[in-house]
C-alpha cells in the first residue's frame, strides 16, 4: 500500500463528493473511507430482491445466523433456522438468577444472583469501532451504556513484584512514561539522536517529552506536583488549611522494568479495547433477545443437525428433533448458511468439498474459562474507589473486571473474577464448576482480601465444556493458507461465524462474516 | 518526604489495623492512606455536638454554602443561609429549555433546547478521585453516569497542520508513542544508555518498548498490523472473503512534532481528567438540586449582602431584600461562613482583618467562555463515530466536547462548542451572547462542516459577565504567601469555596474547603 499514491486519489474523490453532495455527504464518505480506518462495515446491507420462491436454511441461531435470517428474509427469501438449543444467541449469552446451566460432564449450575445482576460468559464489551454490532443495536433498539475498559485507578499486580501487593495503574503508567521520556531527553541532549532527528525537531521533541512524561524544566522525571498530578500524591490537593499538595516519590525505572507490570500499560490502546466501549444495559444477550424478537418466528428450536447434503438441485438437512424424542426429520432448501462451529460441524455428516472439509476438520477451538463472582457489597468501589475497568495480574485468573453498571449502588455486584485462556487456564480446565469458582476466589483474595468476607455466589463457564460449541472461538491451523477455502461458497452452502473472520471471538466478526456470506449467496442465487 | 523512611511505618500500621480489624478495615485504611493517594477526603465529617443555641449564618448557597449548612445543622447549629439568586447551586448550574439568563450588560438568553437536553456552563464532569463530590452524590441519591473524557476516536486539530484537517487521537497518540519508543530502542542498542541502565534492565526496556510502542521484532515502528491495530488500518479486519486486514502507514515523527498535536496526548492522564469520570444523569445541577432539597428550608433567596461586621459578641450581616423592593435588613449570628466569591466580597463593606482584606482585594477571577450548541442530529456519532470525549484544537474555541448522555439516540444533541480562557478567549470576551455562539459555530465548522446544516440553537456563558461571580474561579496574586491568611478563621468568620482550595474551579475544592472551614469553626465554637 503506497500511501503517497493512494492519498491524492482519495482527496480528489472527496472533493468530488463534496461538490455534488455537500459537506455532510463528504463527511460521511470521509468517515467511511477514513484516513486510518477503524471498521470495514459500510452501513446496512442492501441485497436487492430475492428470486421468487427461493428457500434458504440457516443452521444455528447465534448472531451470524440471526443476522443472515433477518437480512435474507427482508430481501424476500423463504428462511428457516435450525437451532440446537432452546433459545437463540449462541455465545452472546447472559446468566441471571433462575438460570440453570449444564456443562459437558453433567455438572449443573443454578444461578442465584441478586435482582438485576448478571454475568456474560461470552462477549462482554463492544468496541466503538465495531460498527456492525452498534448498527444492529441501533436498528433493533438495544440500549447501550458505556463500558469502562480503561481505569487509571485499577490495579496492576504481580506475585513477583511489590511483595505481591497490587499497584495502581496510574502509578506504573505515569512512572514508565516519565522514565522513558527522561531517558530519551537525556540522550537527545547528549547528541545520540543527531543523525536521526533534525535540530529543529529535537527542540520540539524535548518540549513534547516534557508534556508526555511530566518532566520538569530540566527534563528530569522527579517527585513533583506534575508527576503526582497523574500518579497520585503523598498529600493530594484539598481545601482549607492543609490544602496544598505534597508530591510523592515515583517508582524507579529498574523496579518497574523488573516488575513486568509494564506489560499491561498498552492494554487500552488497541482499537478493540480502547475507550469508549459499550455494553447493552442489562446484559450482553439483550442483543440476542432483540434479534430473536425480530426473527424468532423463523427459528425451530432444539433441532440437532446430523447431516447436511447438497447436490445440483438443493440442500438437505437432517436433524434429530429433541422436542420430539429425537425423531429424525429432513428439510430441504435451495441454499444453506451454516453457522455451526467447526468443532461441532466436524462431527456432522456432510458432502462439502475436500478443501472445506479439511478446514472443518483441522480447526480447533480455544479453551477459555470465565468466572463470575457476586459479592454482598461493591467493596472495590466503596473501599478502593475502582469504578469499572480491569485489574491485570500474573495469577491464573489473569484479570478482574469490575462491573460498568450500577455504579455507586449499595447492593451486591458481580465481578468477572477470572478470564483465563492458554497457559493461564490449565489450573482451571480440569476442575468442576464449584472448584473453578473456589480457585478464582482464592487467587482474587490476594488482590482483594475482602473476597473472603463478602463472597455471595459464583458461576463459571469453561468454554471447552459448553456442549454446543466445545470451545471459545475457532483457531486455525494455517489461516493464511486455509481461509479462502473456508469462506468460499461451497456450491449451495456458505459458512458464517466469528471463525470465518479476522475478528475472531468478537460478535463483530460473526456479523461481518455473515453479511459477506449472504451477499455472495445472493449473488449466486440471482446470477446463477 | 523520604519514602524509605515513611513506608515501613505505614506497613507496620496497616498490619496492626489488619490484625485488629480484619482485612476489610485494613483495606479501608490502605485506600485512605494510599501509597500514592488520589484524594484527601476521609469520609463523612463528624463534628460532634454544637454548643446549645449557637447560630451560624452562611453567605451563599453554592456547594460550599450548602455543605456547610447541611453539616452544621446536623451537628445542632441554628443555621441560616443568605443567597443572592432565586435558586441555589452557584456555579453548579445547568441550563435547560425554558430557562432565561441575563448577563451583566443586560443581554438575555432564552434557552430553547429539545426535551431532556441541557448545557452545564460551569462544572461538567466529576473525576473518580473527587471523593467528596462522589460521597455527597451517594448520600443525597444523585444518580451518576460515566462521562467519557478520553476518546481515542475524537480529533486533534491544528489550523497549521494536515491542511487544517482534524486527525484522530488514536493516530497521533499511537504514532508518537511508536516513534519515541523506536528512538529509545535504537539508542539503547547503540549503547547510549550504558551508563544509566544496567544490562539486565536494558533487555527488559527493549521488550517493554516493543509492547508500549507497537514496535516490530527489530524494534522498528513501521506499517504493521500491530501499529494499525491501534491507529487504524488501510483495510480494517473484517469477515468473509476480504476479511484480512491491510495496515496503513504511520505519520512520520517530524510531521507529528511540527503539528504540535502531541500537546494534547497526555490530556487524559491527569488525576482530574483521567478515566473513569462521571456526570449526574440529567445535568450537573442535579447535585445542587439534591442539596437544595436537603437544606432549602434554611435558605433565604434574593438577599443581596451589603455589609458584614463582627465584634466579640457575634456577626451582623446586612442585606438588601430583593424580594421586598431592596429593603435593608440585618441579621445576627454567633459565627459566619462566607462563601461569597472574593470578586463580589471585595465590593461589600466588612471589618475583616487587614491580612484577609488584602487577599480579598487582590484576588482576580479568571474570564472564561463556554458555548453550548444544539444540533438537529448527533452527526458526530452518526457520521464520525465519536461517542463522547473531547476534540482539541488550536482554534479559539480550544475544544469541542461531545455529550456523554443519550448515546446513539436519533435526536438533537448539545455539544460544548467552545471552552476558552486566557488568550484563547480574547476573541469572545467582548461579544454579546449571540455573536459568541456565531463565532463558536464558525470555528467549529472547520472541524465539523455539518455545523452549517445541522445547527439548531445555542447558548453562551461568559463567566466575567455572570453578575453573581464576575469570573470563572479565583486566581491568586501570590498563593503561597497569601493562602493561610485567607483560609484562617478571622475571629468569628471563616471563608469557604473553590477559591480557598488547591482544587480551584472544581466542585471538590469548594466542598473540601467548606468541610475544613466548618471543622475549624466548630473547634472555635466548642473550645473558644
Amino acid at each position: 500500500m503506497d500511501n503517497e499514491e493512494v492519498q491524492p486519489t482519495r482527496r480528489e474523490f472527496l472533493s468530488m463528493v463534496g461538490a455534488v453532495g455537500g459537506a455532510a455527504l463528504m463527511y460521511q464518505a470521509m468517515a467511511m473511507m477514513g484516513i486510518a480506518k477503524a471498521s470495514p462495515y459500510a452501513g446496512p446491507i442492501e441485497l436487492g430482491q430475492a428470486p421468487e420462491g427461493t428457500r434458504v436454511i440457516i443452521l444455528g441461531a447465534g448472531l451470524a445466523g440471526m443476522v443472515a435470517a433477518m437480512e435474507l428474509r427482508d430481501a424476500g427469501y423463504a428462511v428457516e433456522v435450525l437451532e440446537y438449543r432452546e433459545k437463540a444467541g449462541g455465545r452472546c449469552w447472559t446468566l441471571r438468577s433462575g438460570d440453570s446451566y449444564e456443562e459437558l460432564g453433567g455438572a449443573v449450575q443454578q444461578v442465584d444472583f441478586a435482582e438485576g445482576n448478571y454475568f456474560n460468559p461470552g462477549p462482554w464489551r463492544i468496541p466503538y469501532n465495531h460498527f456492525g454490532v452498534l448498527d444492529y443495536c441501533s436498528r433493533l433498539g438495544v440500549e447501550l451504556e458505556p463500558f469502562i475498559q480503561v481505569n487509571n485507578n485499577a490495579y496492576l499486580h504481580s506475585t513477583k513484584a511489590f511483595d505481591g501487593k497490587p499497584v495502581r495503574f496510574r502509578e506504573i503508567n505515569t512512572d514508565y512514561r516519565g522514565h522513558i521520556a527522561e531517558l530519551l531527553a537525556k540522550v537527545t541532549d547528549q547528541g545520540a539522536l543527531d543523525e536521526m532527528v533534525s535540530e529543529e525537531d529535537k527542540a520540539l521533541l524535548l518540549t513534547s517529552l516534557r508534556s508526555f512524561g511530566a518532566l520538569d524544566e530540566q527534563n528530569a522525571y522527579v517527585s513533583s506536583t506534575s508527576a503526582s498530578g497523574r500518579r497520585g500524591y503523598e498529600r493530594p490537593p484539598g481545601g482549607g488549611v492543609d490544602g496544598s499538595p505534597i508530591p510523592n516519590e515515583p517508582i524507579d525505572l529498574s523496579t518497574i522494568l523488573q516488575s513486568n507490570l509494564w506489560r499491561n500499560i498498552a492494554a487500552g490502546e488497541s482499537l478493540n479495547t480502547s475507550m469508549p466501549m459499550f455494553q447493552p444495559r442489562g446484559g450482553m444477550d439483550m442483543i440476542a433477545q432483540a434479534m430473536e424478537r425480530n426473527v424468532g418466528d423463523l427459528i425451530r428450536y432444539r433441532k440437532k443437525v446430523t447431516a447436511i447434503t447438497q447436490d445440483e438441485n438443493g440442500v438437505s438437512v437432517t436433524f434429530e428433533d429433541l422436542e420430539n424424542g429425537g425423531a429424525s426429520e429432513t428439510v430441504t432448501a435451495d441454499y444453506c448458511v451454516c453457522t455451526i462451529p467447526f468443532s461441532i460441524l466436524s462431527q456432522i455428516e456432510h458432502n462439502f468439498s475436500s478443501q472445506l472439509s479439511n478446514v472443518i476438520n483441522s480447526m480447533y477451538y480455544a479453551s477459555s474459562i470465565k468466572v463470575g463472582l457476586e459479592f454482598n457489597r461493591r467493596f472495590w468501589e466503596e473501599d478502593e474507589h475502582i469504578y469499572g475497568g480491569i485489574t491485570y495480574t500474573d495469577l491464573p485468573i489473569s484479570m478482574i473486571s469490575y462491573p460498568s453498571n450500577d455504579f455507586f449502588q449499595k447492593k451486591p455486584g458481580v465481578l468477572l473474577g477470572a478470564y483465563s485462556w492458554g497457559a493461564t487456564s490449565y489450573q482451571f480446565n480440569a476442575l468442576p464448576p464449584e472448584e473453578r469458582v473456589a480457585k478464582a476466589l482464592e487467587y482474587g483474595a490476594q488482590i482483594h482480601p475482602q473476597y473472603n468476607e463478602e463472597f455471595k455466589t459464583g458461576v463459571s463457564v469453561a468454554w471447552h465444556r459448553v456442549p454446543w460449541v466445545l470451545g471459545c472461538y475457532g483457531q486455525w491451523q494455517d489461516k493464511e493458507a486455509q481461509y479462502q477455502d473456508a469462506v468460499a461458497m461451497d456450491r449451495r452452502v456458505v459458512m458464517a461465524g466469528e471463525h470465518l473472520s479476522y475478528l475472531p471471538a468478537w460478535m463483530e466478526g460473526a456479523i461481518l462474516s455473515s453479511l459477506d456470506a449472504i451477499k455472495r449467496l445472493h449473488d449466486v442465487a440471482t446470477n446463477g
